[in-house]
């Protein structure tokens, strides 16, 4: 018997996927928790009935929505992941030395339980002594925080059910109070191509608040239109690699990153721009 | 009523449009040939069942296919595009005011007429006085052609089928020869994410006949892993950006391709690296 996981984007296009097995299905307070098994991208979870990570091609997102901010800090110390419940982007922000504490603000304690249970590839380091876990609303928990992270990753769900309460003037506003001198925060922006629309109005938000905004572009093959943004706003950092020896000494082991790739992922194709309005 | 076409890759994922309407299903002596119109892609171009070009998406492979060569080229004068029977590889060649001619070998004129019917935004320029349609093998074709192109695009289907032979040694040696001194060749060469396998074959053999290869990477949302390749090679040109004025001229009508994506393209993923064991 053949079956098939398919996930459609607006009703006019999507994916399908090969399934081995359905591994878990929870409903949490906030939304629907599923695991599938897939031939081509191994072990998914999906929110929703939305493809969040798979075991394959995780790499992509959570590589260029941490090392990136990352190596443009000067020295980060203090990191907050905001949603990112999986726990790939707080695996990925624990290999700097420099790294004192990951505070992970996850809303939904059952995205985490099932990532430990069926993803440890992914979710493996979320035991690490360094991750301070805070299950709660993360525009509650931003609001009291003031002048404390180095870095700041909105590792979100789309701006739909609980996650939209994340891409707000405010909320973006808490963000840049939470942030220290010399602070970076990055967000996923949605998909530059299969979601413009999502994509310009972030991008007008965040320009409201930061002097800094800059997106950036890579593939991710399992979401809407496999071309994803992440965008990089500061008070007074550019996004220019900053930690040389480190970024020649992470990118031994990073599947899709490397100091190439950290430029060259700034490249804004044209029809970008005009979405942008640049 | 809703009607979906699906295309599935080695069985395991796939991609899933809306279709509005099919317009046109032919069987020539070397493959299937349909157009649909979809909500997504708007008419699309399939061979074989499988999709070789949309309306929305087509600038993404037909820009990244033709403008990296044509830029780093001193002076294209003489073209050669092999397959490439929509049309679209041959209209961006043409907007380099120093072609004289461009040589188009595609051995399926019914890939031509449909094209020409059906989709005139992308084939609209295949009657430009400067275009010379010649319906052959180009298996055939490139033997009788010694020092004759400064540019060879090779606008091929996949590595099966009627498209089999572009993607031997034997073919790009005789493809080397008919270039002339600082000419470069450009091939389609397949996703680094999809197809792997192929990806790594082709470079090899490419690499035993040219001594500059350099593979190139950009979105192609209809295509299998929507990330494709496009692969340099030259005897002695590297793929640097030689026309700055032009380019910036350029880029003022193209979607995708500007000059910060030229370099940006060349950018190689880790995991692309050890593919070709780099």
């Amino acid at each position: 018997m053949d079956v098939w996981y398919t996930e459609k984007h607006q009703n006019e296009a999507g994916i399908t996927l090969k399934v081995k097995d359905i591994l878990y299905g929870g409903q949490s307070e906030f939304q629907k928790v599923d695991i599938i098994d897939t031939e081509a991208y191994g072990k998914m979870l999906l929110l929703d009935g939305l493809v969040m990570t798979s075991e394959k091609d995780e790499f992509f997102y959570h590589e260029m929505i941490s090392h990136i901010p990352m190596l443009a800090h000067s020295r980060p110390e203090s990191v907050l992941v905001i949603g990112g419940g999986d726990g790939g982007t707080v695996r990925e922000v624990l290999k700097y030395n420099s790294v004192k504490e990951v505070v992970l603000c996850e809303i939904d304690e059952m995205v985490i339980d099932a990532s430990k249970e069926f993803l440890p590839s992914i979710a493996g380091m979320l035991d690490d002594k360094r991750v301070k876990i805070n299950i709660e609303d993360a525009i509650k928990y931003i609001e009291r925080q003031k002048n404390r992270f180095d870095v700041i990753l909105i590792d979100s769900t789309d701006p739909l059910g609980p996650g939209v309460g994340l891409f707000t003037e405010e909320f973006y506003n808490n963000v840049k109070q939470a942030l220290r001198k010399g602070g970076i925060m990055v967000a996923q922006t949605e998909s530059p191509l299969a979601c413009q629309e999502d994509f310009k109005l972030i991008n007008i938000l965040l320009n409201k608040v930061f002097p800094i905004v800059k997106p950036y572009f890579a593939p991710v093959p399992t979401y809407p239109g496999a071309y994803w943004s992440w965008t990089f706003c500061s008070n007074d950092v550019q996004p220019k690699l900053n930690n040389e020896t480190f970024a020649a000494q992470l990118e031994k082991e990073t599947k899709y990153y490397n100091r190439d790739i950290h430029a060259a992922a700034f490249a804004m194709p044209n029809y970008v721009k005009s979405i942008l309005s640049l």
